[in-house]
């Protein structure tokens, strides 16, 4: 299969999964649900889950293990954005292409939405570690136990990041606050998937180090790519307006670097991460293409 | 030890062990972390962490295992707090006789010291499962995990409970609806409580489930005298405005039953919860007595 096929195969597989998450019975809350539901299936690239699949992948074959916790992970996704683009942060009209959940829905329900998404990812987690001590191995349980301290490590970065980025609003910046939001917001969270999928799928020590420099170089990319979508994307494909992060007066590697400058980091940073998986053979080819996909997608 | 003692004893262990997982360290982000330790040592009654360590008590008397679980149960419960208080919401300025987190702070650091608690209870708890994966037995390990569980299925009916309270605001409501409101905003928690405290203790199914009904009768208890409390205490004593309910036409067991039936209410299902606990001896005293403390509290 080429890399487009597999990433499309991936994406079908998390939205069907995800598809299993949501509560779609009638109870006094149901709209709540709805929006957590509207916000979830809104179209992602799942990128996030698949770096979990594609790197158990590299290890081990079977990759149902990873379901209860790739659900998890997409839901804390949604869960940032949706509180991201709340009015008294970012103040975002569209995700995705579409209307953001508080404007679809409003303010509270949108607070909660994330609320309950947020909560909800631990609570699928839970269930699955009440099941695994029935049924698994020692090994395994500690795997499930350690991916989810990974993964609850992750998101307390992720909500500092957000702080920060907050707090410097409209400010100019230092390189080091810069790469502080950055990390803590996007490249923690990338790198703790990455180690998540190698942690379920029992790899060396060594195997996840070597692979969390592959995931922090993609983290950078990530980020970097992402101001420069914000700066010259073409909005109908990005789904959120253009130049809004400038009109927010928001730091960003392209207010820092300037578009060019920006640009070349990407360059330099994709081709450092490939290089870090220069020692894996065939299995790794997905995650090499990867981060070209993160360096050249268009949304 | 006369109740009132236990119960100071009690609260201080709470806030011993609060204190200890409050981030101090200088970093970006310390501001978020000195609103999230706001919130938390800002005052509560301590209630849902005592029902965990006295309902464990019934039945051993080491409650050390307890202590990541209060954790993070008050984290939850401030959680709930903060972003019940957010202007989107109930709109409160005052709590515990302080000003609100988002009028002390504000809104976004509100919002993300929210987010921050609650994610930051699961990561405790991760933390704790991992410690414990290495070092406890497979019967410890197990009922830790379904303390877990029981703790995220129980945050899940807060948020749902909440989304019903925000729908319904300034509603007539059916008696099915103000019940469900509150036995999920209030109701499902402190019986969690009463649950983890049991199950840390490897209680039998039998006595969590006599356990669970006592926890059923002061939940509602309690809601009812929250909703008379808001309606006739000293806002001096309970730090909350007093006649709020009333304003934003909350639905209230006041608003549904008058006074003085509220009352009546609430006297009948305190006498019925400790009716629950007959069977057990000398040991479940201080749950009686906490019945009892619940329906005479003024703040």
């Amino acid at each position: 299969m080429e890399f487009k096929e597999y990433l499309k195969e991936y994406q079908n597989i998390v939205n069907s999964q995800l598809e299993k998450c949501i509560k779609k019975e009638e109870c006094p809350e149901k709209i709540l649900n709805e929006s957590m539901e509207y916000s979830l299936m809104a179209g992602g690239k799942r990128l996030r889950p698949i770096l979990v699949i594609a790197t158990y992948k590299v290890f081990k074959k079977d990759y149902e293990i990873c379901f209860p916790y790739i659900c998890a992970i997409e839901m804390l996704h949604n869960f940032s954005l949706i509180h991201d683009d709340l009015p008294e942060v970012d103040n975002d009209d569209f995700r995705h292409g579409k209307p953001t959940n508080h404007k679809k829905f409003n303010h509270p329900t949108a607070l909660l939405a994330g609320d309950g998404l947020l909560n909800s990812a631990y609570s699928i987690l839970a269930d699955e570690l009440e099941n695994s001590i029935q049924k698994d191995s020692k090994e395994v349980l500690r795997n499930k136990i350690k991916a989810l301290n990974e993964l609850s490590k992750a998101i307390d970065r992720v909500i500092a990041g957000e702080y920060v980025d907050v707090l410097y609003e409209g400010k100019q910046v230092t390189d080091d606050i810069l790469d502080y939001i950055h990390i803590n917001k996007t490249g923690v969270f990338l790198k703790a998937c990455v180690r998540i999928g190698a942690i379920l799928a029992n790899a060396s020590e060594e195997d996840i180090e070597k692979l969390s420099k592959y995931a922090d170089k993609i983290g950078l990319a990530f980020q970097i790519k992402d101001d420069i979508l914000s700066e010259e994307g073409d909005s109908k494909i990005t789904g959120k307006p253009v130049g809004n992060d400038k009109e927010l007066g928001k730091c960003t590697y392209v207010s820092k670097y300037g578009l060019e400058g920006a640009k070349e980091k990407l360059n330099q940073i994709t081709k450092e991460a490939i290089e870090e998986l220069e020692s894996y053979g065939e299995k790794i080819e997905f995650l090499k293409q990867l981060a070209n996909y993160i360096k050249d997608r268009n949304k």
